[in-house]
Protein backbone atom coordinates (compact mmCIF):
# COMPACT_ATOMS: atom_id res chain seq x y z
CA UNK A 1 0.00 0.00 0.00
CA UNK A 2 1.27 3.20 -0.64
CA UNK A 3 1.90 5.83 2.02
CA UNK A 4 2.14 9.38 1.42
CA UNK A 5 3.51 12.59 3.19
CA UNK A 6 1.29 15.91 3.14
CA UNK A 7 2.53 19.43 4.20
CA UNK A 8 -0.30 21.32 5.34
CA UNK A 9 -1.45 24.81 5.14
CA UNK A 10 -4.38 26.43 7.67
CA UNK A 11 -5.93 29.09 8.75
CA UNK A 12 -7.03 27.92 12.15
CA UNK A 13 -10.02 30.72 12.79
CA UNK A 14 -12.45 28.67 12.72
CA UNK A 15 -11.56 25.31 12.80
CA UNK A 16 -11.28 23.05 16.45
CA UNK A 17 -7.55 22.68 16.13
CA UNK A 18 -6.05 19.22 14.23
CA UNK A 19 -7.63 16.60 15.86
CA UNK A 20 -11.44 15.51 15.55
CA UNK A 21 -13.69 16.83 17.94
CA UNK A 22 -17.33 16.39 18.00
CA UNK A 23 -17.35 20.26 18.49
CA UNK A 24 -16.46 21.19 15.22
CA UNK A 25 -14.67 20.53 12.27
CA UNK A 26 -10.84 20.08 12.35
CA UNK A 27 -7.92 19.55 10.10
CA UNK A 28 -7.58 16.10 10.70
CA UNK A 29 -11.67 15.82 9.60
CA UNK A 30 -11.81 18.14 6.57
CA UNK A 31 -8.81 16.06 5.47
CA UNK A 32 -10.15 12.80 6.15
CA UNK A 33 -13.30 13.71 4.34
CA UNK A 34 -11.46 15.36 1.49
CA UNK A 35 -9.69 11.69 0.76
CA UNK A 36 -13.20 9.95 1.17
CA UNK A 37 -14.41 11.96 -1.60
CA UNK A 38 -11.49 12.07 -3.77
CA UNK A 39 -11.15 7.83 -3.61
CA UNK A 40 -13.64 6.76 -1.41
CA UNK A 41 -11.70 4.94 1.28
CA UNK A 42 -12.28 5.61 4.94
CA UNK A 43 -8.67 6.24 6.84
CA UNK A 44 -7.10 8.18 9.53
CA UNK A 45 -4.27 10.37 9.10
CA UNK A 46 -1.64 11.06 11.38
CA UNK A 47 -0.38 14.45 12.53
CA UNK A 48 3.03 15.65 13.37
CA UNK A 49 1.66 18.02 15.75
CA UNK A 50 -1.95 18.60 17.38
CA UNK A 51 -2.27 22.06 17.41
CA UNK A 52 -5.52 23.64 19.27
CA UNK A 53 -8.53 25.39 18.06
CA UNK A 54 -7.39 28.35 16.81
CA UNK A 55 -3.78 27.50 16.04
CA UNK A 56 -2.42 28.01 12.25
CA UNK A 57 0.01 26.21 10.39
CA UNK A 58 2.67 26.96 7.24
CA UNK A 59 3.86 23.57 7.43
CA UNK A 60 2.17 21.21 9.02
CA UNK A 61 2.21 17.64 8.22
CA UNK A 62 0.47 14.49 8.02
CA UNK A 63 1.06 11.09 6.79
CA UNK A 64 -1.41 8.02 5.78
CA UNK A 65 -2.04 4.72 3.62
CA UNK A 66 -3.92 4.12 0.60
CA UNK A 67 -5.21 1.13 -0.87
CA UNK A 68 -5.15 2.08 -4.35
CA UNK A 69 -1.61 3.79 -6.19
CA UNK A 70 -2.26 7.29 -6.88
CA UNK A 71 0.13 10.06 -8.15
CA UNK A 72 1.51 12.29 -5.67
CA UNK A 73 0.24 15.76 -7.74
CA UNK A 74 -2.93 13.81 -8.27
CA UNK A 75 -3.39 13.57 -4.83
CA UNK A 76 -2.69 16.66 -3.84
CA UNK A 77 -4.51 18.75 -6.30
CA UNK A 78 -7.89 16.61 -5.75
CA UNK A 79 -7.82 16.92 -1.63
CA UNK A 80 -7.37 20.79 -2.79
CA UNK A 81 -9.96 20.63 -4.70
CA UNK A 82 -12.46 18.84 -2.23
CA UNK A 83 -11.28 20.82 0.66
CA UNK A 84 -13.17 23.62 -0.57
CA UNK A 85 -14.42 26.27 1.23
CA UNK A 86 -12.41 25.19 3.98
CA UNK A 87 -9.62 27.33 4.68
CA UNK A 88 -6.86 24.40 4.57
CA UNK A 89 -4.43 23.51 1.58
CA UNK A 90 -2.07 21.19 0.68
CA UNK A 91 0.69 22.46 -0.26
CA UNK A 92 3.20 19.54 -0.85
CA UNK A 93 2.70 15.82 -1.41
CA UNK A 94 5.41 12.84 -2.08
CA UNK A 95 5.06 9.18 -1.20
CA UNK A 96 7.46 8.06 1.44
CA UNK A 97 8.04 4.69 2.67
CA UNK A 98 5.94 2.44 4.57
CA UNK A 99 7.44 2.71 8.04
CA UNK A 100 7.45 6.58 7.87
CA UNK A 101 5.06 8.10 10.36
CA UNK A 102 4.20 12.38 10.29
CA UNK A 103 4.30 12.22 14.13
CA UNK A 104 7.18 9.86 14.91
CA UNK A 105 9.80 10.49 12.09
CA UNK A 106 9.66 14.33 13.20
CA UNK A 107 13.05 15.33 14.27
CA UNK A 108 12.21 18.61 14.54
CA UNK A 109 9.01 20.99 14.93
CA UNK A 110 9.32 24.77 14.41
CA UNK A 111 6.88 27.18 15.86
CA UNK A 112 6.41 30.78 15.10
CA UNK A 113 4.49 33.20 17.74
CA UNK A 114 3.18 36.93 16.68
CA UNK A 115 2.67 39.93 18.38
CA UNK A 116 1.67 43.30 17.59
CA UNK A 117 2.64 45.61 19.78
CA UNK A 118 0.53 49.01 19.46
CA UNK A 119 -2.31 50.48 20.63
CA UNK A 120 -4.79 50.43 18.00
CA UNK A 121 -7.06 47.25 17.52
CA UNK A 122 -5.80 45.07 14.47
CA UNK A 123 -7.79 44.56 11.17
CA UNK A 124 -5.61 43.09 8.29
CA UNK A 125 -4.42 40.45 11.30
CA UNK A 126 -7.65 39.68 13.37
CA UNK A 127 -7.47 36.31 14.39
CA UNK A 128 -4.01 36.09 13.23
CA UNK A 129 -1.67 37.82 16.04
CA UNK A 130 -1.95 38.46 19.29
CA UNK A 131 -2.31 42.46 20.30
CA UNK A 132 -0.54 43.75 23.21
CA UNK A 133 -1.10 47.36 24.13
CA UNK A 134 1.68 47.50 26.17
CA UNK A 135 5.04 48.22 25.39
CA UNK A 136 7.16 45.39 25.25
CA UNK A 137 10.84 45.10 25.46
CA UNK A 138 11.79 42.60 22.62
CA UNK A 139 15.40 42.44 23.95
CA UNK A 140 14.44 41.74 27.41
CA UNK A 141 12.27 38.78 26.40
CA UNK A 142 15.06 38.26 23.70
CA UNK A 143 17.81 37.96 26.92
CA UNK A 144 15.36 36.25 28.98
CA UNK A 145 14.14 33.22 26.69
CA UNK A 146 17.86 32.16 26.63
CA UNK A 147 16.82 31.31 30.43
CA UNK A 148 14.61 28.10 28.37
CA UNK A 149 16.56 27.01 26.15
CA UNK A 150 18.01 23.44 26.80
CA UNK A 151 17.06 20.66 28.50
CA UNK A 152 14.88 21.32 31.12
CA UNK A 153 11.95 19.88 33.11
CA UNK A 154 8.76 22.18 31.43
CA UNK A 155 5.96 21.34 33.92
CA UNK A 156 5.40 24.91 34.95
CA UNK A 157 4.95 25.45 31.01
CA UNK A 158 2.65 22.63 30.73
CA UNK A 159 -1.00 21.98 29.97
CA UNK A 160 -3.08 20.34 32.80
CA UNK A 161 -4.50 18.59 30.48
CA UNK A 162 -1.22 17.40 28.66
CA UNK A 163 -0.45 14.17 28.00
CA UNK A 164 3.08 13.22 27.43
CA UNK A 165 4.98 11.02 29.94
CA UNK A 166 7.52 13.16 30.71
CA UNK A 167 8.03 16.66 31.05
CA UNK A 168 11.32 17.06 30.45
CA UNK A 169 12.34 18.35 26.79
CA UNK A 170 14.82 19.97 24.94
CA UNK A 171 14.25 22.92 23.88
CA UNK A 172 16.89 24.26 20.70
CA UNK A 173 15.82 27.34 20.00
CA UNK A 174 13.76 30.30 21.26
CA UNK A 175 13.90 33.73 20.09
CA UNK A 176 12.10 36.93 20.21
CA UNK A 177 13.14 39.57 17.70
CA UNK A 178 11.01 42.72 17.07
CA UNK A 179 10.09 44.28 13.25
CA UNK A 180 8.31 47.82 13.65
CA UNK A 181 5.78 46.82 16.03
CA UNK A 182 5.73 43.22 14.87
CA UNK A 183 7.36 41.08 17.61
CA UNK A 184 7.92 37.60 16.79
CA UNK A 185 8.77 34.39 18.59
CA UNK A 186 10.51 31.47 16.91
CA UNK A 187 10.91 28.16 18.44
CA UNK A 188 12.12 24.68 17.92
CA UNK A 189 12.83 21.22 19.25
CA UNK A 190 12.77 17.78 18.21
CA UNK A 191 8.87 17.70 20.46
CA UNK A 192 6.81 20.33 22.57
CA UNK A 193 4.57 19.69 25.76
CA UNK A 194 0.73 20.96 25.37
CA UNK A 195 0.38 24.75 25.23
CA UNK A 196 4.38 24.96 26.21
CA UNK A 197 4.79 27.88 23.68
CA UNK A 198 1.91 29.15 24.30
CA UNK A 199 2.66 29.21 27.91
CA UNK A 200 6.22 30.26 27.67
CA UNK A 201 5.05 33.63 25.36
CA UNK A 202 2.84 34.70 28.12
CA UNK A 203 5.49 34.22 30.81
CA UNK A 204 8.47 36.13 27.96
CA UNK A 205 5.13 38.73 27.72
CA UNK A 206 5.10 39.03 31.62
CA UNK A 207 9.57 40.07 31.03
CA UNK A 208 8.63 42.72 28.12
CA UNK A 209 5.94 44.44 30.07
CA UNK A 210 8.42 44.37 32.93
CA UNK A 211 6.15 43.04 35.48
CA UNK A 212 8.94 40.37 35.99
CA UNK A 213 12.61 40.07 35.69
CA UNK A 214 14.54 37.24 33.88
CA UNK A 215 14.99 35.99 37.58
CA UNK A 216 11.34 35.68 37.83
CA UNK A 217 11.23 33.40 34.66
CA UNK A 218 13.79 31.68 35.79
CA UNK A 219 12.42 31.21 39.46
CA UNK A 220 9.24 29.63 37.05
CA UNK A 221 11.05 27.47 35.11
CA UNK A 222 12.94 26.12 38.28
CA UNK A 223 9.38 25.82 40.54
CA UNK A 224 8.32 22.88 38.09
CA UNK A 225 4.52 24.15 38.72
CA UNK A 226 2.41 25.09 36.77
CA UNK A 227 0.57 27.87 38.56
CA UNK A 228 3.85 29.64 38.52
CA UNK A 229 3.69 30.57 34.90
CA UNK A 230 2.28 33.40 33.43
CA UNK A 231 -0.97 32.86 31.25
CA UNK A 232 -1.13 31.06 28.08
CA UNK A 233 -0.89 33.67 25.61
CA UNK A 234 -3.41 33.12 23.14
CA UNK A 235 -3.78 30.70 20.54
CA UNK A 236 -4.68 32.65 17.53
CA UNK A 237 -0.56 34.08 17.58
CA UNK A 238 0.75 30.77 16.41
CA UNK A 239 1.63 29.10 13.75
CA UNK A 240 2.91 25.57 12.86
CA UNK A 241 5.77 26.29 10.18
CA UNK A 242 7.70 23.35 9.92
CA UNK A 243 8.51 19.97 10.41
CA UNK A 244 12.01 18.70 9.60
CA UNK A 245 12.38 14.73 8.86
CA UNK A 246 15.52 12.83 8.31
CA UNK B 1 -10.78 75.39 14.31
CA UNK B 2 -8.43 72.74 14.79
CA UNK B 3 -7.72 70.51 12.29
CA UNK B 4 -6.40 66.44 12.15
CA UNK B 5 -4.76 64.04 10.71
CA UNK B 6 -5.62 60.37 10.74
CA UNK B 7 -3.10 57.49 9.97
CA UNK B 8 -5.54 54.34 8.78
CA UNK B 9 -5.78 50.76 8.58
CA UNK B 10 -8.14 48.54 6.96
CA UNK B 11 -9.04 45.17 5.67
CA UNK B 12 -10.92 45.82 2.84
CA UNK B 13 -12.71 42.86 2.41
CA UNK B 14 -15.87 43.82 3.58
CA UNK B 15 -15.55 46.90 2.63
CA UNK B 16 -17.02 48.85 -0.81
CA UNK B 17 -13.55 51.16 -0.81
CA UNK B 18 -12.99 54.54 0.84
CA UNK B 19 -15.42 56.69 -0.60
CA UNK B 20 -19.25 56.66 0.57
CA UNK B 21 -21.37 54.55 -1.79
CA UNK B 22 -24.77 53.35 -1.56
CA UNK B 23 -23.98 49.89 -1.99
CA UNK B 24 -22.49 49.50 1.47
CA UNK B 25 -20.31 50.26 3.97
CA UNK B 26 -17.10 52.61 2.58
CA UNK B 27 -14.18 53.20 5.24
CA UNK B 28 -14.86 57.02 5.12
CA UNK B 29 -18.77 56.47 5.96
CA UNK B 30 -17.01 54.45 8.76
CA UNK B 31 -15.20 57.07 10.14
CA UNK B 32 -17.52 60.11 9.95
CA UNK B 33 -20.19 57.63 12.08
CA UNK B 34 -17.35 57.08 14.41
CA UNK B 35 -16.60 60.85 14.45
CA UNK B 36 -20.07 61.61 15.13
CA UNK B 37 -20.79 59.06 17.53
CA UNK B 38 -17.55 60.84 19.37
CA UNK B 39 -18.71 64.39 19.57
CA UNK B 40 -21.74 64.95 17.39
CA UNK B 41 -19.90 66.63 14.91
CA UNK B 42 -21.39 65.85 10.91
CA UNK B 43 -18.21 66.29 8.92
CA UNK B 44 -16.83 65.02 6.09
CA UNK B 45 -13.08 63.79 5.90
CA UNK B 46 -10.67 64.31 3.20
CA UNK B 47 -8.43 60.67 1.80
CA UNK B 48 -5.42 60.83 0.50
CA UNK B 49 -6.05 57.96 -1.82
CA UNK B 50 -9.47 56.87 -3.23
CA UNK B 51 -9.02 52.79 -2.83
CA UNK B 52 -11.61 50.74 -4.46
CA UNK B 53 -13.69 48.08 -2.97
CA UNK B 54 -11.85 45.64 -1.56
CA UNK B 55 -8.40 47.56 -1.81
CA UNK B 56 -6.42 47.28 1.48
CA UNK B 57 -4.67 49.60 3.71
CA UNK B 58 -1.81 50.01 6.21
CA UNK B 59 -1.32 53.85 5.98
CA UNK B 60 -3.94 55.57 4.39
CA UNK B 61 -4.41 59.02 5.70
CA UNK B 62 -7.22 61.48 6.09
CA UNK B 63 -7.84 65.11 7.20
CA UNK B 64 -10.59 66.64 9.11
CA UNK B 65 -11.64 70.10 10.84
CA UNK B 66 -13.29 69.91 14.64
CA UNK B 67 -15.50 72.27 15.64
CA UNK B 68 -14.42 71.75 19.48
CA UNK B 69 -10.88 71.46 20.93
CA UNK B 70 -9.84 67.55 21.46
CA UNK B 71 -6.39 66.25 22.41
CA UNK B 72 -5.14 63.78 19.32
CA UNK B 73 -4.96 60.93 21.57
CA UNK B 74 -8.35 61.29 22.68
CA UNK B 75 -9.85 61.54 19.25
CA UNK B 76 -7.36 58.43 18.35
CA UNK B 77 -8.81 56.14 20.98
CA UNK B 78 -12.47 57.39 20.54
CA UNK B 79 -13.07 56.79 17.23
CA UNK B 80 -11.15 52.87 17.48
CA UNK B 81 -13.68 52.87 20.51
CA UNK B 82 -16.61 53.56 17.81
CA UNK B 83 -15.25 52.17 14.73
CA UNK B 84 -15.73 48.27 16.27
CA UNK B 85 -16.65 45.82 14.56
CA UNK B 86 -15.65 47.59 11.35
CA UNK B 87 -12.37 46.17 10.39
CA UNK B 88 -10.78 49.93 10.47
CA UNK B 89 -7.94 51.23 12.71
CA UNK B 90 -6.98 54.74 13.23
CA UNK B 91 -2.91 53.99 13.87
CA UNK B 92 -2.22 57.72 14.45
CA UNK B 93 -3.49 61.21 14.68
CA UNK B 94 -2.19 64.46 14.89
CA UNK B 95 -3.06 67.99 14.90
CA UNK B 96 -2.13 70.06 12.20
CA UNK B 97 -2.03 73.25 10.14
CA UNK B 98 -5.50 74.51 8.88
CA UNK B 99 -4.33 74.48 5.35
CA UNK B 100 -3.43 70.77 6.00
CA UNK B 101 -5.04 68.45 2.92
CA UNK B 102 -4.56 64.79 3.18
CA UNK B 103 -5.47 64.88 -0.93
CA UNK B 104 -3.54 67.93 -2.26
CA UNK B 105 -1.04 68.43 0.60
CA UNK B 106 0.48 64.95 -0.18
CA UNK B 107 3.71 64.25 -2.28
CA UNK B 108 4.27 60.77 -2.31
CA UNK B 109 1.76 57.62 -2.52
CA UNK B 110 3.34 53.92 -1.54
CA UNK B 111 1.51 50.97 -2.69
CA UNK B 112 2.08 47.74 -2.24
CA UNK B 113 0.55 44.85 -4.56
CA UNK B 114 0.90 40.98 -3.10
CA UNK B 115 0.83 38.07 -5.05
CA UNK B 116 1.24 34.17 -3.93
CA UNK B 117 2.78 32.09 -6.30
CA UNK B 118 1.54 28.42 -6.04
CA UNK B 119 -0.62 25.98 -7.25
CA UNK B 120 -2.62 25.42 -3.67
CA UNK B 121 -5.45 27.87 -2.81
CA UNK B 122 -4.85 30.62 -0.20
CA UNK B 123 -5.66 30.15 3.49
CA UNK B 124 -4.43 32.81 5.98
CA UNK B 125 -4.43 35.10 2.93
CA UNK B 126 -7.25 33.86 1.35
CA UNK B 127 -8.51 38.12 0.35
CA UNK B 128 -5.22 39.24 1.18
CA UNK B 129 -3.30 38.57 -2.14
CA UNK B 130 -3.59 37.66 -5.35
CA UNK B 131 -2.58 33.85 -5.94
CA UNK B 132 -1.31 33.01 -9.35
CA UNK B 133 -0.94 29.54 -10.21
CA UNK B 134 1.09 29.72 -13.55
CA UNK B 135 4.88 30.23 -12.39
CA UNK B 136 5.92 33.93 -12.36
CA UNK B 137 9.34 35.15 -13.38
CA UNK B 138 9.58 37.78 -11.09
CA UNK B 139 13.29 38.86 -12.35
CA UNK B 140 11.91 39.25 -15.77
CA UNK B 141 9.09 41.00 -14.23
CA UNK B 142 11.45 43.63 -12.33
CA UNK B 143 12.99 44.23 -15.50
CA UNK B 144 9.52 45.24 -17.74
CA UNK B 145 8.62 47.30 -14.71
CA UNK B 146 11.54 49.59 -15.63
CA UNK B 147 9.87 50.41 -18.95
CA UNK B 148 7.41 52.54 -16.80
CA UNK B 149 9.08 54.48 -14.51
CA UNK B 150 9.47 57.97 -14.86
CA UNK B 151 6.63 60.64 -16.83
CA UNK B 152 4.55 58.86 -19.28
CA UNK B 153 0.50 59.19 -20.47
CA UNK B 154 -0.48 56.06 -18.52
CA UNK B 155 -3.77 56.44 -20.68
CA UNK B 156 -3.22 52.42 -21.07
CA UNK B 157 -3.36 51.62 -17.97
CA UNK B 158 -5.97 53.86 -16.20
CA UNK B 159 -10.00 52.96 -15.70
CA UNK B 160 -12.69 53.94 -18.39
CA UNK B 161 -14.25 55.84 -15.10
CA UNK B 162 -10.95 57.45 -14.05
CA UNK B 163 -11.58 61.05 -13.53
CA UNK B 164 -8.21 62.73 -13.56
CA UNK B 165 -7.74 65.76 -16.00
CA UNK B 166 -4.61 64.54 -17.41
CA UNK B 167 -3.45 60.48 -17.71
CA UNK B 168 0.28 62.02 -17.62
CA UNK B 169 1.85 60.53 -14.36
CA UNK B 170 5.61 60.27 -13.15
CA UNK B 171 6.05 56.83 -11.89
CA UNK B 172 8.63 57.13 -9.15
CA UNK B 173 9.10 53.63 -8.43
CA UNK B 174 8.14 50.45 -9.66
CA UNK B 175 10.02 47.03 -8.25
CA UNK B 176 9.02 43.37 -8.13
CA UNK B 177 10.74 40.81 -5.73
CA UNK B 178 10.12 37.86 -4.75
CA UNK B 179 10.39 35.90 -1.69
CA UNK B 180 9.93 31.91 -1.76
CA UNK B 181 6.10 32.14 -3.36
CA UNK B 182 5.41 35.61 -2.57
CA UNK B 183 5.69 38.26 -5.63
CA UNK B 184 5.49 41.94 -3.98
CA UNK B 185 5.14 44.35 -6.10
CA UNK B 186 6.06 48.05 -4.81
CA UNK B 187 5.00 51.38 -6.55
CA UNK B 188 5.29 55.24 -5.64
CA UNK B 189 4.55 58.48 -7.49
CA UNK B 190 3.28 61.67 -5.89
CA UNK B 191 -0.34 60.16 -7.62
CA UNK B 192 -1.79 57.53 -9.29
CA UNK B 193 -4.90 57.09 -12.05
CA UNK B 194 -8.10 54.95 -11.21
CA UNK B 195 -6.75 51.37 -11.33
CA UNK B 196 -3.38 51.98 -12.41
CA UNK B 197 -1.50 50.15 -10.23
CA UNK B 198 -3.36 46.81 -10.44
CA UNK B 199 -3.67 47.61 -14.49
CA UNK B 200 0.21 47.44 -13.91
CA UNK B 201 0.45 44.32 -12.14
CA UNK B 202 -1.75 42.72 -14.74
CA UNK B 203 0.15 43.22 -17.26
CA UNK B 204 3.60 42.91 -15.30
CA UNK B 205 2.12 39.39 -14.49
CA UNK B 206 1.81 38.49 -18.37
CA UNK B 207 5.58 39.45 -18.81
CA UNK B 208 6.08 37.25 -15.87
CA UNK B 209 4.14 34.02 -17.35
CA UNK B 210 6.21 34.67 -20.46
CA UNK B 211 2.93 35.17 -22.21
CA UNK B 212 4.38 39.02 -22.60
CA UNK B 213 7.68 40.34 -23.54
CA UNK B 214 9.33 43.68 -22.50
CA UNK B 215 8.54 45.23 -25.86
CA UNK B 216 4.91 44.48 -25.33
CA UNK B 217 4.64 46.52 -22.47
CA UNK B 218 6.30 49.03 -24.38
CA UNK B 219 3.58 48.66 -26.83
CA UNK B 220 0.82 48.87 -24.54
CA UNK B 221 2.08 51.92 -22.87
CA UNK B 222 3.01 53.52 -26.34
CA UNK B 223 -0.25 52.53 -27.61
CA UNK B 224 -2.09 55.38 -25.33
CA UNK B 225 -5.26 52.75 -26.01
CA UNK B 226 -6.75 50.99 -23.01
CA UNK B 227 -7.95 47.86 -24.70
CA UNK B 228 -4.09 47.26 -24.78
CA UNK B 229 -2.94 46.63 -20.98
CA UNK B 230 -3.59 43.34 -19.75
CA UNK B 231 -6.19 42.04 -17.65
CA UNK B 232 -6.63 44.83 -14.07
CA UNK B 233 -4.80 42.36 -11.15
CA UNK B 234 -7.72 41.69 -8.62
CA UNK B 235 -8.63 44.72 -5.93
CA UNK B 236 -7.44 42.22 -2.87
CA UNK B 237 -3.68 42.32 -3.35
CA UNK B 238 -3.45 46.05 -3.04
CA UNK B 239 -2.12 48.16 -0.14
CA UNK B 240 -2.03 51.93 0.15
CA UNK B 241 1.26 51.46 2.55
CA UNK B 242 2.20 54.97 3.30
CA UNK B 243 1.76 58.90 2.36
CA UNK B 244 3.91 61.04 2.14
CA UNK B 245 4.08 65.07 3.60
CA UNK B 246 6.68 67.73 3.78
Amino acid sequence: MPCYRITIEYDGRELVGWQRQKNGPSVQQHIEEAIFEFCGEEIRIQGAGRTDAGVHAFGQVASFELASNRKPQVVMNALNQHLKPAPIAILACEEVDADFSARFSATKRHYLYRIINRRAPLTVDAGLAWIVKRELDADAMNEAARILIGRHDFTSFRAAACQANSPVRTLEKLMVSRDGEEIQVRASAISFLHNQVRSMVGSLALVGTGQWTKGDLKAALDAKDRQRAGPNAPPYGLYLTQVDYD
